[in-house]
């Protein structure tokens, strides 16, 4: 490839409206319209194809990435880590272990404190409904504030990595995996993918990835399915978000409790354990009130709840009923697959080991969507930064 | 700003006599000269400037900067971390956990060990009377000795992050505050400080702070008062140095144990907990001799005799007693905020919230200072490198 | 120095056939020929060369480098990420505790998901017989398919830090060191080295620093002598292939049980404590049956088999049984050292002593043979790489 066609793309992106993006956050996909959406995409997409021609698209001499997780991950940690190198950043683990980290004025403070050198915050929160989201907002204020005020020489950008409502860089990778599978978002258009959930024997896996998807799809025309037994629906908010974007978007979302109804056909299938969200909700109550005999029995009867549907299993049999018996399979990984990392999980062996490059493909695209966001919030003109860094073509690898 | 501003103030520092700071450490603020100590400032605000003006500050284009945390610290360690990140460093943390340190020989060992790339090492220990300072500066002879034998390439330059006896990085850090509050290190003349005991919740906060605030306010000619219960004093030898700089600087130091006699027109107010040093160092003997059951008697006894004092807070009317009901306020932060990060602690909500701004603008400076500590020992002639650095004109951010 | 010297040789180093090391692995030294080996000392001095004459090699802009340590380690975490930064990579730690790591399709799965935008990744395993090295082959394995299949952009260098059968970065660093000391590795022809067991008071040492060395010396047509109590054996595959090597390159190849004999006439000594590998391999089966009372017994039973050898010390009597009384003392450091670090250990006091200087210099060449490898394996041209760094002249510290 010669620089010619990532300048035709770039001059393709700069016909999107993505000025809203500029010094503000990532948090939520439907906070930002099609054309930012399209836009993260585009600069993904472009940031890599630099890459790929060994063309650095370094456009920090210095400055940090700080990683703030709740949780451990392995995955979202290089992706982010990932992202904040390809841009000339140096992470800085914000550890909750060596940190205490509370709300209000605290949030604040600590905010503050590690910003005055930061250009971007990632955040994984996704434990408990309520708090995870609400808490990166509380972050974004804080940093809005000291900047407002003076108090720090740049605003950090502050990007979801997971919270309990939305996992924006995994829906968003999963989206360009979709875009470059079938040549173009347009061609998503009618397309029809199953969220499903899928039996696992853990209890408890977050429902960021199920509402990301069904939020997030919607929005392209496709007809979302989303698939559970009853008793593991999402957060109604949710639903109703995805109901918004299919009338407006011209697709569709339906639910429906049949794994082998929302396969019949799909072009796309998801299929993946999450906890009911009001049980989530009644676990955050119960930790609320610091409850643990209250969390024993409560985890209790969500295993039992999960064996009732030991079926759900995205099996040969499920995958022949898809369109042309060969719809796209994919994941978030690690998928609990049965006869490898357990007895018995979300997938068969022989389905997933099939999928197994589509699946890594998958997961390449978020470090780049990472980038992408940190770029556009970062650059007031992004599509001119990085035609000025395609220009100076400064090599990735000497 | 344009950047001749900046090179009026290069222009300004070259005046200083700073030379004793090249290849040695930052462990104690009266080690150093007064020119010393202005450049340090002098240097800090420029590459302030230089970052606020997008201008790369980055001398370093590969090389280590050792983090030795013997404490966890959110606020030092991302301090240390961005002033790294600034002048062109990657952090590596030397971490206790991971690696025991031990005293005389092993200590040289470990510091060459990890010295073969370092260009700097920041240490914090300020746990045990005795041990802190004197950790680091075995650890400066072991470099320097490395160095002088031709075993390190380069001889990294020891920042004292905090320890036993000083916190440089934080008292220059509230002087360079006081500095840009005043409007110039002359203005600073006269000016009364109250550094005063409060009361906490908690016990055993170090003394460094204390002890770094009266051992360096008293060189720039201000009538520090240093204000305490009785039986809560800090260490005789600091308090030989605040007197000796008093008299050389044509200031005052002087001591009371009425809170409200320290407040009485102070121009800057600092009340904070610490720990009676008498006590500390029985901490320390306990330790030695592995005499758990005694470190428990010792902080019941200090907890008791905190309790003593509930009434050391700072109060709206004991701000109401200052210099035109308007100190400065000033605290390391966290502090013990009444009401809101414990019952009853060091300083009313309504005090701390006014004073919010300043405090965060406060803590801001001390990523600038520790970068100007490194910039002075790295640098044979600071002022013509800030030059280039200035004429170079690369962006921080591209 | 002037560059001229560089460019001399690196015009002598482009002679030796080292191309078989792009885009491949180094995980022990007798996978890899004659020319490769000198390709990696040459490359080492070249690069600690540039970096005293104050020349970056920093041949990346941005780039991950992995680290994955199964077990702590200051001094191999502070090289590799020496390395890493000399030649512009970022560290990101794959933390064991933060991800569970497994064999098979989990291996692969996590080596693909951090590899995205890694350049190298540096491994250490070095506990259970049979492991290590098979893990380290299985994550080579993965990222390999990954970069054939277009997974990966790029092919990540894997570097073993350490494993259960080879230490070849710190083998590398001791034969650079020998190199420096007798001006040239063919000086090396003749001279007589005894790696000889020694007694500590801990068990369970690694056989990867005696294999390494009786694995990698033969190579230079020394005389190497394995020295050690019967029982202690090492893996009797490196016995063969020291033997070979030894026929090979002209040197010999020969065991005993007397530490006086090794160390007669000898040029140079590297007196050290480990496990019979018999005994490492018996472990290793009990911690697969999860026998934690069976490992009880074993450790046990090691101990007081080491205890019968406690005069297994290198003594100042010992060593004035060496060539000229001179011989040089190695060691992987940190040693037992009698009276210092422990009771009775590996070494005297005063001979320990006496090498500190040689001791550290040894180490210090580490980072610099780990860089080399990732240059040699990253590099298609590795010389003109080289020059083309020494032409670009950027400063290290500018």
């Amino acid at each position: 490839m010669d620089s010619g066609q990532i300048e035709a793309q770039i001059n393709e992106f700069e016909l999107l409206q993505s000025g809203g993006m500029y010094q503000d956050d990532f948090l939520l996909t439907w906070d930002r319209s099609e054309d930012e959406i399209a836009a993260v995409f585009e600069v993904a997409e472009i940031l890599q194809k630099m890459r790929q021609n060994n063309i650095s698209s370094k456009a920090f001499d210095s400055g940090l990435a700080v990683s703030l997780f709740r949780d451990n991950s392995t995955r979202t940690r290089f992706s982010f880590s990932s992202a904040a190198n390809l841009l000339g950043l140096s992470i800085q683990d914000l550890d909750e272990g060596k940190s205490q980290i509370a709300h209000g004025e605290t949030v604040r403070e600590t905010a503050t404190m590690v910003s005055f050198m930061a250009d971007v915050i990632g955040i994984r929160d996704d434990m408990y409904i309520g708090k995870g989201n609400a808490y990166m907002r509380e972050v974004s204020e804080a940093v809005k504030q000291g900047h407002g005020s003076g108090l720090l020489e740049q605003r950090p950008t502050i990007v979801n990595l997971q919270c309990d409502i939305d996992h924006p860089t995994q829906s968003m990778a999963d989206a360009l995996h979709l875009i470059q599978h079938y040549g173009g978002i347009s061609n998503l258009r009618g397309k029809k993918i199953a969220m499903s959930w899928a039996y696992s024997p853990s209890y408890g896996k977050p429902l960021s990835v199920p509402q990301g998807i069904v939020g997030l799809m919607t929005r392209f025309g496709m007809d979302v399915v989303l698939c559970h037994p009853e008793g593991y629906g999402i957060m109604p908010e949710v639903e109703e978000i995805a109901k918004r974007n299919a009338q407006a978007c011209g697709g569709s979302f339906t639910k429906t409790d049949s794994m082998s109804g929302a396969f019949e056909d799909a072009d796309i299938v998801y299929p993946k354990s999450w906890a009911p969200f009001r049980a989530m909700e009644q676990r955050t109550e119960l930790y609320d009130r610091n409850d643990m005999n209250g969390i024993t029995m409560l985890e209790k009867d969500l295993l039992a709840q999960n064996a009732r549907f030991k079926n759900w299993q995205c099996t040969e049999e499920l995958m022949g009923r898809t369109k042309n018996k060969n719809a796209l399979y994919m994941h978030c990984l690690p998928a609990d697959i049965t006869g490898v990392s357990c007895k018995l999980g979300e997938v068969e062996a022989s389905v997933f080991d099939r999928y197994r490059d589509p699946l890594y493909k998958e997961a390449s695209f978020k470090p780049y969507v990472i980038a992408a966001m940190i770029f556009l919030a970062q650059f007031p003109n992004p599509a001119e930064k990085l035609l000025q860094l395609l220009t100076r073509g400064k090599r990735r690898i000497f």
